[in-house]
């Protein structure tokens, strides 16, 4: 959730999103069609929608600036609601395509050994809206110690799972992703799991999507401050990052205002026509000028984001159980916790 | 802050506040000038400037939308800050202030006997930016039990002071007047003073700016819903109101994008001219339009919110010990918690 | 929980406890066989074993130390466990004794209308063994102000229910039943159920039994401190009470030390003899000469607290709604929350 | 504070100790004099008591069952009171033995660059006797990500400083010497600072007493479980334990009842002789019998702890600030957080 809190106010009048799917909406209201180098499929689930979209290559990377990878999105009104049954069937949706993102076979260390996963939650347990990781964390069923010394039948269905909140850089004075480094050479994980806060554009997906990708996470892409990326470039092993939006950008709203006020009634064709062809870079700094006062200051989180921030985490937290662990499942979930 | 929390998108797009500070100067806007009914000095001491509004007759309360009284506003930048220095200050002019608005000796009970503080820390405990009032009673010196079992001597310094969080409406079931009035018809106290979180108009103001009141708390003036308020006439005692802003209504910024937008040189003087006569219903309906996905749903809160419920609610709770009792300085506050 | 918090050495050396049971277990001790004035009846039920004590007149009353009533313990070592569908079973036991214990149709204000009932976390957040009852009000449904608005075909299966943490002494400056009292006058509940944190005498019991009674809560027998009782005779309306033992009294392990010591092998026949005919008082003063540096000052809890003390509110809260509203079974209650 | 959460009931009999000095007063009363291999030294300062016990060689080191090295112990019952300028002297006491006890020439990296320190705060946050470090944490400077950024003249008074609450082994599947380990290896700092909660045998100790030793940590000395040190051994550059009891063993009341029993009036002078010769085999059986219901079961911590673990993690984490820093003193600490 970097791009959020860390605000050069005239790169940031780009309307950032985290979520490739508003990102690939974006574009496609840009380019007015396709976006080259990405593919998109929907699936209308019970209870959510399903939207896999695939960088294929750095045209689409570019197009919809994520890094070349798989994108899945679950969006469901139910992630906000208090419905129980509901969350177990998201936990189950989540899980089963988390489960499919990971390619178990291949990370295994030896054909007979399992796979060790390392989940690491990211964000500040100090800001609520940014306290999603650690919360998950809370959830999570952690195995590795266990594991070893469990007899082999016990083993069978489970697999060794390790976990780290390892705080943000204002917390500790270490870059998270050197901290995540640092326990991976010693621990020799075979996959990351990283749980975090994400921008989103839109209010109607706060709280309500879950973004599962395979390309880790980019700090800072598209900011002026660069920090270590966490993906299979830099710790040398798969990662995997989860988010759910939680806060907008105060920009998204500027932005909206400025059109539908434009578009609207209250001008004339001609006024408006004319305001069609003011150039990009005076509306971007007309709105960086309405911005400043709110830039680096303000965040725009659902209300409810205290509950909202519980739910969500132990959705994440119980969906990563049942991906990771042969014998769980959504309904025998609880008994494991 | 029940006004943020209660959203009819119609009633609401005026621009509302819980600060007469802003209230009196949307009026001033509007009137081009003084606003009858309503004084107003301004003083500026070291670290802070204090506001001083009289609303002086019902004329001054519909010019701005507050009840007859008087309202302190006290303003720093060093509220938000870390500078222990400057909370100490910052407590001590709160305190001075808070102490010259309650008048001691026509709230006690009898000549010899020292009045009864009910000290009421309004808002939700599980919502950050409304958790104020509760937080700001964990700095707070409650007496009332120990007083009367203590000799005359130490109690001289000291007054009885009891406290409640009494929650909200959606925890308990009950208006929270209902619960205060029950308490204060047994406990019989002289005073209450409640504390609140309260929604601004400017983001400047978020966590700068602390008021103090003696007309109480009047919840869900202007909205649909209409809550029993906490004021002398309900409680049959005087009722200090403390707060301080912690959210800001979106409607601010749309409004603020709307202004800077049709002020700024996008637009030529004619249209500019043109849209200052286009109906303020017409941009009641355009601005309700733009909001409506954001109301009742969006928080908008400073950076550091969690950080800033703590550090202000020590700088309120600290305050109302050293206005309560004569033997509390800011300089001894913390020998006594 | 007062007894352990308040402790006059003196009298304190009796090995005190909140439970019945256990209250009836030294009565049994002491007096060798039945105890005069109070019945028992034992069932054991899957996952749980459940004791009625009935204290049938004052001589029982006196006998065990506890007012004329009943009192419910359902015992369960699940309860400590972390088995979801066990404490999904429990809430079940636990709602239907609840349920049992609390004639519905002779506490309604009116035939054709349903009772209003109060529910009271008692005990202190800041102090984790203590703050059960608070915890508990989090997994409460909180309808009555919802119920008057709500259309009779939604009301059917739902009661009215308003809550209340009224917080402890040293916190509010005001007695705890006083609070309750207050809130009572205005909003004319028909029953109040109080949730608190117990002292037991036995660890093996801590966080493993519910005591369900409907004598309400006299804080403070036995001790000098007299404390504003909460029961019918002080509210004019039955209280149901429900506790959990979440702290020991160190007097315990010292008594259960000096016993061992004394009727294990270390000593001969005679020197056990002697002993046995030392007297009362002299063995008390001796053991409160060995407490003496610990009394009034330690904790004594079960490891892992934090947690248990969440996962006994859920049980404690869920069992609540399923007891208080005829439309919520523990299948359905995860809906309703 | 790993003994007392894992109790081998035969090993455990033994009065274990996280505190030399308690060590070495056992020592005391089993050699009847002097301990050879251990010199100490008290000192009697304002509001505090300072032993400094040197273990010289191996064979002190045996004698007292600590690792060779010096152990610094500030005992004051101000630590656990509410005085303010108390803690501030506390502070500044504190500040001036762990300053002492670093040699920070010697561990410089270079002559002209500061030496980086790693703060580790040890312990699990969701157990509140067992939060102390990850509490002090919140009280810290850190500055490491500031450090290199910052103009010569600004970094002249301040050194670089991270921190990491690496939970336990239980929350992260991962021995909390491997993570520690794992950032070291990165971040190449030059000093890591240990801050834990420790296990004491008096409870007069409790939030009584801190110890800072340049030993490190040896989790499990004496215990069946082996855990991986955190020392200069295992981490190849200096490490400073801070330490502060906040429980205490239940063997330490069963002990003290047993001794007061025996030594006490109610025995003959006989019989008690008798006594003394019993094996001491054979009092340890009947020790862990007597303990064996409450042991890896109860925690024993003093009442109002939720409260202490604040308090004297400000205290740690502010004379930490004090200690690292040139220019912080515990006048100005304030200023800096």
């Amino acid at each position: 959730m970097k791009p959020y809190f860390n605000s050069n106010p005239y790169n940031n009048v780009e309307v950032y999103t985290d979520l490739a799917v508003e990102a690939h909406n974006l574009a496609v209201k840009r380019t007015g069609g396709e976006v080259p180098g990405v593919s998109v499929r929907e699936e209308i689930v019970e209870n959510a929608k399903i939207t896999r979209i695939e960088v294929l290559n750095q045209q689409g990377a570019e197009a919809i600036n994520k890094p070349v990878g798989t994108y899945i999105t679950i969006e469901s009104q139910d992630l906000r609601g208090q419905n129980r049954l509901a969350h177990d069937k998201l936990t189950d949706i989540f899980a089963t395509e988390l489960g499919n993102l990971i390619n178990f076979d291949a990370i295994r260390p030896h054909p007979n050994l399992e796979p060790t996963i390392f989940v690491v939650g990211l964000g500040n347990w100090n800001a609520t809206p940014d306290a999603l990781g650690p919360h998950a964390l809370n959830y999570l069923m952690v195995t590795r110690h266990l594991y070893q010394q469990a007899p082999p039948e016990l083993r069978k269905g489970l697999r060794p799972v390790c976990a780290l909140a390892p705080g943000v850089l204002g917390l500790t004075g270490v870059q998270t992703a050197e901290i995540i480094k640092g326990v991976v050479q010693l621990v020799n994980p075979d996959l990351i799991i990283a749980i975090d806060s994400l921008a989103a554009r839109s209010t109607d997906r706060l709280a309500r999507t879950i973004q599962i990708s395979n390309t880790g996470i980019s700090p800072g892409s598209g900011l002026g401050k660069k920090r270590l990326a966490i993906n299979q470039e830099t710790m040398n092993i798969p990662v995997i990052a989860i988010g759910v939006p939680t806060v907008v950008n105060a920009i998204t709203i500027v932005n909206d205002a400025m059109e539908q006020l434009i578009q609207g009634e209250l001008f004339s064709p001609t006024e408006r026509e004319r305001f069609r062809h003011i150039e990009e870079a005076e509306k971007k700094r007309l709105m960086a000028n309405i911005l400043s006062p709110y830039m680096g200051d303000l965040i725009m989180s659902p209300k409810g984001i205290d509950e909202l921030i519980k739910d969500v985490g132990r959705i994440i937290g119980g969906g990563v159980n049942v991906a990771l662990h042969p014998d769980i499942t959504p309904e025998n979930l609880s008994l494991y916790l």
